[in-house]
Formats: C-alpha cells, sequence, structure tokens
C-alpha cells in the first residue's frame, strides 16, 4: 500500500493570518476573533458576489499588514472559493501582483492550498505562500439552492453557508512570532458514498474525513489521543457523528477530542442554522480565530486539521449524481514544541 | 524585482499522455493524433456534462494504459475544467484511487496543473503525478452563454470551445520512452487588462500571455529564437496578434516561431470556428497531439509552451466586470537534449 502520509523536509510555518465575516459569525462564539467584520454582509459593494471578493482581499491584504509583509514578496498565492470558476479569489486577488494558482477543493480548499503551499515551499525558489479562502451565504445559496429571498424551509440536516474569508501566510523559514508548522500532510482522496441529498452535506463528507484520520492512524501508529484535538473542517453535528461512527467501526474509539469548525462556528441558542455552519469560509477563519492562537501560546502543542468538501454542482445534483466528499489533512505544531528540535 | 522563473532540481518527465476528442477535433489538422474520438461527441452519456466527465476518465485510464502504470501508483492527481466546481473532473476521476487536487486556472489549467506537479515532484514521497483537463463545446456553451439550441449568432473574434480531454503523466525519475522533461517554471500572475467583451478571450489573455513571455526572456536573456517554438494556448487568431504586439512593444521582435493551439487546432476551411479553438481541451490535446511526440523524437529540441487563461464567470460578466487572464509557461525540452546533462 502506498504511503499516503507526507512529511515535509522543509516545515512550513504559519507566520500570520486575517478573516473576515458577516453578522451572524459575529454574534457566533469565536466573533470577537475576527479582524474585520461588516455586519451588513455586504462590504459597500453592490452584489453578493462582488462582497465576496471584497472579503477575499481585505483577508490577504490585513494578513499582509498584521505580519509586515509586501504582496510583492508573494512567490504564489493558492485561493479557491465556491462560487462557479473560483470568481470570489480571482476578482478579489487580481490586484495582488503575484503568481496566482486557482484552486477547488469545495470547502476542503483550506487545507488543500496549505498542502499545495507546503510542497511548493521545498523549492528553494519560494519562501512565502498566501493559502487564501471565502464563501459568503448569499452567494451560495442563490447558485447552489434559491435566492435568500425566495425564503425556501431548510432540511433539519443542511447547513448554513459561513459568510467568512480567511487569509494565511506561510513561510519556508521560521520566523519570530509564527502561529505554528505544518509538519505532515496527507491528501485527500475524492469519495463517491453514493449520497444523493444536497440537504446532507455532512453525510456526503463524513466517509472521505474518516478515510483520511483513519490512513493517518494506521499508517502512523499515533492515535486521536496524541493530539490535543482532531478537528475536521463542516461535517455539523449530522456528519461529525456520522464522521465519529466510521472512526469507530474501525477501530479509533472513544474519541474524546474531536471539534468540528461547522459545529464550532455558530451560537446555535441564537442561530438557527440547523447541522452547523459549512462553507470554505467556515474552516477558513475558525482555524484562525480558535486554534492558531492557542497553538503560538502554547496551550496545544499538536492537532490533526482536515478540512472537507463536498465535490458538486447545482446541474450534477439535478442530474441524479451523488455527491463525493473529500477531506485534506494538515498536521499542525506548536512552534513552541519545536524549539528543542533542529526547525529548518 | 523577484525572480519568477524556478528551475526545478528534479526536472520531471513527461511519461506519456492520452487525448479524447469529438467530431470537429477529428477533422482538425491534429485529428489523426487523438487516442479516442467519439464523432457524436457523446461518449454514450446522457447529458454533456456526463459526457465530458467520461472524457476525463477515458483520458486518464488510457495515459495509464499506455504508459504501462497503475491508477494505485499516483500519489497525486491535478484536474480541472471550465464546468462549475470543476465537476467534470470530480465525475470523471472519482474512481481514481488517488489523492485528488481540484484546480482551476480556466483554459490555463493544463499548464497551472503542470507547475504544482512538479513542483509536488520534488518532494521525496511524490514520484507519479497525473495532470488532466478537458472542455466540452456544449457543456460550456450552455453555462457561459446560450445552449447550442438556441443558435445565437457568434462574435468574428469570439473563438470555438474545444471538445476535448488531454491527460499527462509526470515522472520524478528519467524513464525510458519518455516524451519530455520540464526544466523551467513561471507561473503566471493574473492581469486585468479591461477587457469587458466576453467574446474577445484572446484579447483578455493576451496582455498575461506577453506579460509571462516576457518575465522570461527579461530574467534569462535568452529569446524567442533561442527556441523551436514559443507556444501560446488559445490566444486564437486576434489574441496571437495582439501578444505579438505587446512583445514587439517591450522590445521583442520578429518573433516567427510562436504557435498557437487554438489557431492550430481546427481546419479552418472546413470548420467556421472564428478566432480559433479555446478551451481547457484545446492547449490540453495540442500539447500532446503536436508538440510531445517532436520533442521525443527529437524534431524539437526546446519549447516554451504557456496555456493561457480568461478568468470570468457568466455572472462576473452580467456584474459589468472585466476579464482578467493568466498564463502559466513551462519549458519542455526534449530528452534527447538531456542525454549529455546530469538529469537526476
Amino acid at each position: 500500500m502506498k504511503k499516503r502520509i507526507l512529511i515535509p523536509e522543509v516545515s512550513p510555518a504559519i507566520l500570520g493570518f486575517a478573516t473576515v465575516g458577516g453578522k451572524r459569525e459575529k454574534e457566533g462564539p469565536l466573533g470577537e476573533a475576527f479582524d474585520l467584520i461588516d455586519t451588513s454582509d455586504r462590504f459597500c459593494k453592490k452584489t453578493w458576489e462582488k462582497a465576496e471578493a471584497e472579503m477575499q482581499r481585505l483577508s490577504l491584504c490585513k494578513a499582509l499588514e498584521k505580519t509586515g509583509k509586501k504582496a510583492t514578496e508573494l512567490d504564489a498565492v493558492f485561493a479557491g472559493d465556491l462560487i462557479n470558476q473560483c470568481a470570489a479569489s480571482i476578482f478579489g486577488l487580481v490586484s495582488f501582483p503575484a503568481p496566482f494558482f486557482g484552486i477547488f477543493g469545495a470547502c476542503s480548499t483550506l487545507t488543500e492550498g496549505m498542502i499545495l503551499a507546503s510542497l511548493a515551499l521545498q523549492s528553494p525558489g519560494f519562501s512565502l505562500a498566501a493559502v487564501v479562502t471565502s464563501s459568503h451565504n448569499c452567494t451560495a445559496e442563490r447558485q447552489f439552492r434559491s435566492p435568500i429571498e425566495y425564503g425556501g424551509q431548510r432540511s433539519p440536516t443542511s447547513q448554513w453557508t459561513v459568510t467568512g474569508a480567511g487569509a494565511y501566510l506561510l513561510s519556508a523559514r521560521p520566523e519570530a512570532g509564527a502561529f505554528a508548522r505544518i509538519t505532515a500532510l496527507l491528501p485527500g482522496i475524492a469519495l463517491d458514498s453514493g449520497v444523493t441529498d444536497s440537504s446532507n452535506m455532512g453525510a456526503a463528507m463524513a466517509p472521505a474525513a474518516a478515510d483520511t484520520f483513519l490512513a493517518y492512524f494506521e499508517e502512523n501508529g499515533e492515535r486521536p489521543e496524541d493530539f490535543d484535538r482532531i478537528v475536521t473542517g463542516d461535517l455539523g453535528e449530522e456528519g461529525s457523528s456520522l464522521f465519529l461512527e466510521f472512526l469507530e467501526q474501525n477501530g479509533v474509539r472513544n474519541v474524546k477530542n474531536h471539534e468540528d469548525c461547522g459545529a464550532l462556528i455558530y451560537d446555535r441558542t441564537r442561530a438557527d442554522v440547523h447541522s452547523g455552519g459549512s462553507g470554505c469560509g467556515c474552516a477558513g477563519t475558525t482555524l484562525a480565530n480558535r486554534y492558531l492562537p492557542l497553538l503560538q501560546n502554547g496551550k496545544m502543542r499538536r492537532i490533526l486539521f482536515a478540512a472537507t468538501g463536498a465535490l458538486m454542482n447545482a446541474a450534477s445534483v439535478q442530474q441524479g449524481l451523488s455527491i463525493p466528499g473529500i477531506a485534506h489533512l494538515v498536521r499542525l505544531e506548536s512552534p513552541a514544541a519545536g524549539k528543542e528540535e533542529v526547525w529548518s
């Protein structure tokens, strides 16, 4: 069996990040952590699509500002979103004079980008890369389902697309103040488990998430309890329970430290989000808003983080195709945890 | 100024490829070179979208078969297309048990994938990667313009989306029978030159193509005449003349060896394709159908090849946004040309 874990020779450092969100995200438990919030969700733009692009622009601009880097220092930008032809990334980031790689992994885009950036940073020509991802509730609703004005009834297993963008700066060199380093990569395999209910993305993604984590545990001999947290992107309540069930069926039992960004991002006593949050902006903001500060200050030392994606479009559902899932995993370690090691 | 050319330490070898096409592609001057043709353009599928996905599946399956490789040997697949959410790649390739990276660079997807695969192949954990890309005239027409049944009048500068898919296998090791090796990479920067006419993609892409080639020539000190050909993806007639004009304005004059896949793929005395071919399948099939055999047999020794993309979606045009372009470049050299060198 082919090895699936890649240990990068150079462990990229996450130097900094910025997150942008909307009203409902502000009201969630991580609301205080966003760098920029517009409670109108509009960011002074005339269309939702332009608003989402603006969120990408603001997030990268702010991440550069916070880390004292310039756009001209970027060797590459890896960016993606849920809009057709990755348009939020393109129009949001076209003003940055850096090589641009459009990527698409649905809601797994954050860690797809981190894996690709980490691989690129192994080459001597690369020293600084950005990963940017976003989603917007109103662009996603009208593209995949109905315009929000329609007020369609939502299924109990459905999730609420996060209005949010996250930008991350990754460096090949350890630098003072880094939040975490990426010490292992496990790119996901797309898995079609036959789920056709587009209102139950959690069920579509859970098998792929389990496949990715099980591949990690099996190959590395580690267990969930060797980590502070094992984190999934946006399985939501429904998908998370299926994910744990799949782990259990495969011998990984009694997992106590699993968290899901989709289950964390909203205050569900205030917001009717059904099974939880979703969208590229879900993992895309929660990694920064919750986990990276904990890794930086040493309150957490090691986490496994896999953003999860449901691979479909509006036409594929209409044409009766099922929804494959995918989950790309990175192992994140506290910079503090590596002080005794050679961190090249 | 930051360096834009990356010289990979390991020069990936293009071990093999396969191309799939439709009726009009068969009738073109490269028609005989396709591995698989269905003159109905349908590939025995009930929708155009499913037909395009099937073309991706067939191309990768055939490329593996021709090179004697197994899908389980693939360390990664990099794939993209023009369909919303890269659906042709997802549904075409979900049956291959390999790590999957969805990418989007519009018609520049082929070389975006080759650059990312080349970077990944620098890591010890990677030895074999696939790059797959496709477009289908009927999926593109109904998604970006009108269903073909509508019979809309086409503008003289418009291009004809190629019905085609190409799959390429890249190896970190030189192997007998390789077609070419990738000896330099230059990832493109997205450039918005203010073109808003979605019937003139050539004009939208030409500035980005010129930017990429000019960056190469300026940084490396080489000139077009140092290559057998300098090749663009799908600028078409209109975009090609603008491209040469931009080169000229920047001191690269009298270029005699430029070719454009979009201008080559159709027999324009038989097919009314206006400015030429376009779509991910244009460069995606022409690199394999025309250039790689010439590099393998030593009739060409060095080419610069940049697939070109117009970054937009149907909504962005409706919302009045202009169309940024991008061009990702690879330098391809004949395996023969490297025999005297250390090819690690």
